[in-house]
């Protein structure tokens, strides 16, 4: 039997046969022509046809008529890697008018050639020791201009807070003042320093940049340098590039996907690429730990539906029925197979957080969380080191089903963030 | 003096402060903040503030209120590749509403770091032996279920209609039916047999796919069957990795570069990026010796305008005025100092092209354009060899400044061409 992947595609046109437009895709995505080809040959190329799985038309969208449209490619077609798999569903498609592709479900066959996250939420929970909260996070305030020296002190404020990660600005690239091994090397002492007071375990995702083959070198400097985990702008070299710093044995951390540029790709109703697809499930196959995406909730906003959608992708449990739904769905795998495992990556909503925020986005997110703060740490009238504090303790709040508000009573560090951010339940 | 490269933004809002906004940017893509700053540390810091350009703001755009906004980021803060500065001035302003990235001027500095295209069109003209006329591609009619004798069959057919290029389709990936070695000894032995009939040279652009860091070793074996081009997906792996193949000595070819992906990006008004920087610009500077794009005249379109400014983009000659309009700007690059050189990539608007097209094309981009014809070839009533013939006599008609009807008259090919599809002067 033939395996498929699966692409949906959210097609506008106000007056389009979309039966026929899906048709269209499905033959000339694939074996180029049809009706044309003499039986004899027909039977040869069938494995090789597309299928159209089902066309479903909105007469009346807000944003225009449309079809979501899915098509079953065979897996014959195309090598078992994502850019193929991209090229093959929306290479030439993406310049046919008005289209979007909105999801992707893939066979058991080809996922069966990802190893996924080589860490998963599990191993980053493992390698912390923290198994019954959601982490915090943290990012450097500023790091153009600064040398080791402003970026050591940076991170030890917010190692004290007791943040269980700190990430690298996407935009701190490799340069003479910070560069990677150096940079490793102090915030790592920072980091050991804050441990003999808070006795807390941290991971910091350095960021790794520059030519694409000198990547793997930069990850392995900064890895021999100290870093426990990596930060990787995914989409400024491609998900395939994301997959060969996983999947190599001796980049043994963590990976932070970075959404940069994704907003150049999903937010547009008509063109593009979905977020569940971008910065979801593509993230997760090839191998990211833990994904940034947008929160729903600060200044760089994405409807909730998406967020949630997103989380979905990451979340889902490879032996759970969400699972099959999301990423395998019903016609993509063969019966009775189990599908490949693929940890789990965690989410990452962020932009905007403050701790009075931490109550929703655990009844958002639940327990499979980062929080993850910028602003809302070092803007803390109390200062860097108060602002990690307040976000725990707006953690600890919500674990022991306590209000905020109550909580803050005699934490002043929750209590001062509570006055500047308000509490948004 | 500090460099600078600029990028130029439309943002849209209906009622936003865009002198703010634009403020907003240069600050918060740079150095964080700066009216906070202690006096002494905006000295220090003032190398790395990113600077306002320009901010024309338009009340009524058919598309919304907007502004186009004109950022100059220190070549200091990033290094100089194509991720860092794109996720320097779009990595996270991607995501933050309505804005679209329209434009981009280098540096001196920042283009001095860039070989750009190995060949260029002076390149391939001269592996070819063509200095007189446009050239003329053809693309297999289909390419998925076939073996590598229905491959050669095609190529060969192609080959005698005088075609001097042929390109692989973008979704034929390494399979085990046509690996990129056997396909490639297979076409260039038809190359060579229709070469005994046309006595014309030919270039076969092979499709390189599949992991991102085999990409070379796949370059090298099609390289090594013969192949004397290379197509390449380059946005399913980022404009650097591009770079890294063209700049590979070993890898002494031209590369074509595929818009596969490119409409998820550049449709949009209020999203993404625009054509010309996506599939001129960038693909130029990353080493591009042929780009392809979706033509203004066919099924697949985009408007006149942007195939205007993609083909100033390529086209633009390093010591000319044009080429400091469109690529350094007024105020990036320091004056007096001659631009770093960039040969000029070939144009390869595609889709819909059949001979009747040829006048128009030619009118519209000159005479350094490869006409690029799928359909139009292998439908031509009297074959695919008969079909590169029609175009070949369209090409020698406009040469002529003779009509293409009066041309036709005793040339049955493009005769039979234009009963087809008819003129469209």
């Amino acid at each position: 039997m033939s395996s498929y992947c699966i692409a949906t595609y959210r097609s506008y046109d106000e007056k389009a046969d979309f039966h026929k437009k899906a048709q269209g895709i499905a033959v000339g995505l694939t074996v180029g022509s049809w009706t044309d080809l003499p039986e004899a040959r027909k039977a040869e190329m069938e494995k090789h046809l597309g299928q159209v799985v089902s066309v479903e038309v909105h007469e009346s969208g807000a944003d225009g008529r449309y079809a979501d449209i899915s098509i079953a490619y065979p897996d014959v077609n195309f090598s078992a890697d994502i850019p193929a798999l991209l090229v093959t569903v929306f290479g030439k498609l993406s310049m046919d008018g008005r289209i979007r592709l909105i999801d992707l479900h893939f066979s058991d066959s080809f996922l069966g050639h990802f190893q996924g996250p080589k860490f998963g939420i599990a191993g980053v929970r493992g390698l912390l020791g923290v198994h019954d909260r959601p982490l915090l996070m943290s990012i450097f305030k500023s790091v153009i201009g600064h040398d080791v020296h402003g970026l050591k002190e940076q991170f030890y404020q917010q190692a004290l807070g007791g943040v269980d990660l700190i990430k690298d600005d996407e935009i701190l690239f490799e340069n003479p003042d910070t560069p990677i091994g150096k940079r490793v090397t102090v915030c790592m002492e920072a980091a050991r320093q804050a441990n003999e007071l808070t006795g807390q375990k941290l991971l910091y995702a350095a960021n790794v940049t520059g030519p694409t083959l000198n990547l793997k070198d930069q990850a392995k400097r900064a890895i021999d340098a100290g870093a426990n985990a990596l930060l990787f702008n995914v989409l400024a070299y491609g998900f395939d590039m994301l997959r060969e710093l996983s999947a190599d044995p001796d980049i043994n951390v963590p990976i932070m996907a970075h959404p940069a540029m994704a907003g150049a790709l999903y937010p547009s109703p008509h063109y593009g690429i979905a977020a569940s697809v971008l910065l979801g499930k593509l993230m997760r196959l090839a191998g990211a730990d833990l994904v940034l995406f947008p929160s729903p909730y600060g200044s760089v906003v994405m409807p909730k539906e998406e967020n949630m959608a997103i989380k979905h992708a990451l979340l889902a449990a490879t032996d759970s029925p969400a699972y099959k739904a999301v990423w395998t769905g019903s016609g993509a795998s063969s019966a009775g197979h189990a599908a490949p495992s693929l940890a789990e990556s965690f989410p990452v909503p962020s932009a905007g957080i403050h701790p009075g925020l931490v109550p929703l986005i655990l009844k958002d997110f639940g327990g499979e969380v980062v929080v993850n703060a910028g602003g809302g740490i070092h803007g803390h009238p109390l200062g860097t080191a108060a602002g990690g504090r307040a976000f725990r303790q707006a953690i600890d709040a919500v674990k022991a089903g306590i209000g905020l508000a109550d909580y803050a009573a005699d934490r002043p560090e929750l209590n001062a963030a509570i006055q500047a951010w308000g509490i948004r339940e």
